[in-house]
């Protein structure tokens, strides 16, 4: 380390480096979303579970994680994590948990994970704050049987790879994956941005996964799958014309076997037969049968500039798989215990052209939904990409960003920050444009913020009737109560007046209300009622018949309405 | 790229992959703040006005930059930036503009960069939107004489490296860099979050730098020099041990060509004289004199539990350069004409234990303060740190969490949001805590979050007086009105009454309006005007004198108060 002062500038020799990516978050981990004591360990859950899902999920397994966290001392935990997904192969155990921007994750596949950095990042903090080593257990298949191997490594940030320290192999049944790290500076909290409250959102965005969570007082909790359902396997899905820039194109075409500029479009974009090669050619008049690694940047911007004049089928939607809107429905339920839920699945749309996407989105009313703050309830957002829970960061999040911009008055909802609401949003893409490296809010694409509102406000809408005809039905309940409490004292004058006993009358009185009432006095009331409870009656119909409910804006893909009274 | 549907997991040959920092931010541009038409080009200007500030300022030369920006087509700009400072040597051209965590930014010294990555993700973004080579002009001292070298280069993103294409030596009589670079899908804006609007704010935190900007309309701005102040050069500072880790100490000693633990520790650390290390030997146990390269972590995080509980003196602060509370006001009166202006810079402080910071803050009010939207003057927050501004991503920053939890009411402000206020935050630390790779907000550490809201406060509470007196003068105002108004009626009722004519008593009246009005009308407003304004003056005189001003809470390095009526 150079003491000397600079006075003239660097000194070049002695001062300028080059960091490896470890080095670099090594020195800024806060980027990887370590800040806070609470929040690191958070995202330590995050990297974790999120890489669990995605191996067991590529592999066609349903998920089921155990973790257990223990205490040995103040800010000082172990964490043991275990999944039954298809393991690690041991030539790549330590790259997966020492090799920062090394990964699976790069190819256009809907994942959680997308950067290669997260579990990286998790060994590289245990390592930071204990200068423990990484424990792997990895069962994997290999040549048609299953291998166990231990292994016991640290993390040497120098060169951004693995040191192995120990190795054993040892027989296994059945594959999965299972980490143990140590971690000092960390606190585990039962807060809204702790690690439990993580767990509970990642079952409302997973209700196919199960999770078995030891907390450090031994308080065991299970997550149990709210369905069976066997998952989809999401497929790679190859980019689409529209999606693609001159620059893309020619980083294909520099580093492709392919042979000509044909089979290079076939093979690398999706919605690109030889026909449509073809009339590229025609179009711009350059020669497809040239070859690749010939390609000038003049030519991949003509080529670009053809596919945005030409039509295409819509990007291929199948590499897709939202939660579903009953899913959402039934994780709501499960946890808020609402009086209102509403929730859709919106259809695919693109955003930067050609990178599609879905928005799923819930809204849930009263019980628990929302949060108390000073035994006072507010609203809450729930933000998840690709189902993933996203906790921090929320304020330039394109999710926060279109709830904001909904003028909730206009929906009945005077006070939405003093309101039991419970906001989930759900964005589905093989290409999540994360802000930050800590993957913790999306870019504010302006086709990703204007489908989180359409959701959104279909849903408000939705509200806003369930809203109007519970306050409707508490109007009429006041009006009844009126007739109920006065018919007995001019029954009971009548017969004073009279001078007869009082007739027995409550049984009558019970049956003339009911009936009497609507006519009598709930005249307007009534109709009003009626109206709302009619029109949500034809809407549920229609949508059970499976046709499209026409709406101003409304772009459904699927749609669920609940009440509960 | 390969076309298979994944069945049973990633195929691990053919799927896992090793990015170098180019290819992983070429995938993921939005996290160097490359995110909408407009903010992508305010972060070119951002990125290397930064890098021509540090490279002058380290030399001790006071910065002059030149930018011109030509619209060459409709979203596509040419941008021309050339500063005074002490040029790139030949051999380190490209390794600053293409290789991605590279520079001489990693040294613990107060500089506007910190990562390595900003001048090669603006040559990054030129590439990936226009496939032009970037074009670059040094002029450094080599040897005493002073050499010219152009060259002509792009980035290799596989390799994280620069492929030059041209390149040729002249002669020069000055040093500087000038590049120039091209750029599509960007977009030139005088909006709040626009290129202009950011060197606008540059000259408020940097007085003593000079821009000249000519803009694609052919306008040119010259932002002069508030003060022609020589620049102090900033110092390379030890690390303190408060502020060190085990996991850095264990990091140095496996890094170090030092012969024992004695000549490391001196060395790397401030504050740390022999005579502390042979404390820590006491304290310890543990033998000084061990080579470094056999330090384990359980020494090294002993000696850093001894660093904990041993007194040192607090990080030496000449390595950390505040912009300074006059100069702030300088630049705020320039650019705001505000009515009133008060501004500080407090002591410093540390953060995460031994990391020193500096916060300077200021608040304008009324005249050009704030900013116009739809007609209606809003209150804007100007965040800083070392002395750039930060444009974007305001919502997780210390510095907007810190001016959020203030209780603005309790200051006179009933409405904050609405009122004609310009509040301004500068940070200073040689390391930033930057809660991503785009740098554009700060990570809310507690002690950071409490020093912001401590110096605004103590602003505040200056505002609070304005604002009183202000009203307490027009209130006066209001009643000499009526003074004013009804004398005349009296002294010609009066005339009538008496049956003479009208006395010429205009002359006698504002005479005496003037005198008597204090002593019989305005006794108790005049009062409470007359307190504040000596108050005021107290405080100034004071300041003038260099005395320390004693106020609650208060902790003032320096202060100006400033009114103008």
């Amino acid at each position: 380390m150079s003491q000397q002062e600079s006075m003239a500038g660097p000194n070049w020799e002695d001062d300028f480096n080059q960091l490896t990516p470890s080095e670099f978050f090594r020195k800024n981990k806060q980027m990887l979303g370590f800040t806070g004591k609470i929040r690191s360990l958070t995202i330590v859950f995050h990297e974790l579970i999120t890489n669990s899902f995605d191996a067991a999920e590529e592999s066609g397994i349903l998920p089921e994680i155990n973790i257990t966290l223990d205490r040995v001392d103040k800010e000082h935990y172990i964490l043991r994590h275990s999944d039954n997904g298809p393991g690690i192969p041991e030539d790549y155990v330590m790259q997966v948990y020492c090799q920062m921007f090394a990964g699976s994750k790069f190819r256009n596949i809907q994942s959680r994970g997308q950067q290669g950095l997260g579990c990286s990042g998790c060994v590289l903090l245990s390592q930071m704050t204990t200068g423990e080593p990484a424990r792997v257990i990895s069962r994997y298949r290999e040549n048609g049987k299953i291998k166990g191997i231990k292994m016991t490594f640290k993390m040497d940030v120098k060169k951004n790879i693995g040191m192995l320290m120990e190795k054993e192999e040892f027989e296994a049944d059945q594959t999965g994956a299972c980490i143990e790290l140590q971690f000092k500076e960390v606190s585990y909290s039962m807060a809204e941005q702790g690690a439990f409250e993580y767990i509970r959102r990642t079952i409302i965005g997973n209700p196919h996964a199960k999770i078995t969570f030891r907390d450090p007082s031994g308080h065991k909790y299970i997550f149990k799958r709210a369905a069976d359902i066997v998952p989809v396997l999401p497929k790679e899905v190859l980019p689409h014309p529209k999606g693609v820039s001159a620059d893309d194109l020619l980083f294909m075409a520099k580093h492709t076997d392919k042979r000509s500029y044909k089979s290079l479009l076939t093979s690398s974009l999706s919605r690109m037969s030889a026909k449509r090669v073809n009339e590229i050619q025609e179009k711009t008049g350059i020669d497809m049968k040239k070859r690749p690694k010939t390609m000038e940047w003049e030519e991949a911007e003509t080529i670009v500039k053809a596919f945005k004049e030409m039509k295409f089928m819509a990007p291929p939607t199948d590499g897709l798989i939202p939660i579903g809107s009953e899913q959402i429905e039934k994780g709501m339920k499960q946890i808020l215990k609402p009086e209102f839920v509403a929730t859709i699945t919106r259809k695919p749309v693109t955003y930067q052209g050609g990178v599609a996407f879905i928005v799923e989105a819930g809204i849930a009313y009263g019980g628990n939904s929302g949060r108390v703050v000073n035994e006072q309830r507010k609203s809450e957002i729930m933000r998840f990409a690709n189902r993933v829970p996203l906790t921090f960061d929320q304020g330039s999040c394109a999710i926060t960003n279109a709830l904001q911009s909904i003028e909730w008055k206009r929906y009945g909802l005077k006070d939405l920050d003093n309101s039991p609401v419970t906001l989930f949003v759900n964005i589905i893409s093989t290409q999540i444009p994360y802000l930050s490296t800590g993957k913790q809010s999306i870019s504010p694409e302006p086709e990703i913020v204007q489908e989180v509102r359409q959701a959104t406000m279909d849903l408000a809408r939705k509200l806003q009737k369930h809203i109007r005809s519970k306050k409707a039905a508490k109007e009429k309940a006041m009006r009844s109560k009126i007739f109920e409490d006065y018919v007995p004292m001019i029954i009971e004058e009548a017969a004073k007046l009279g001078e007869t006993a009082v007739p027995e009358y409550h049984e009558v009185l019970a049956k003339v209300t009911k009936r009497a009432l609507a006519e009598l006095l709930g005249e307007k009331v009534e109709e009003e009622v009626e109206e709302v409870v009619e029109e949500a009656i034809i809407m549920e119909e229609l949508d059970e018949l499976g046709h499209e409910v026409q709406e101003e804006e409304s772009n459904l893909r699927n749609t669920k309405q609940m009440t509960f009274d």
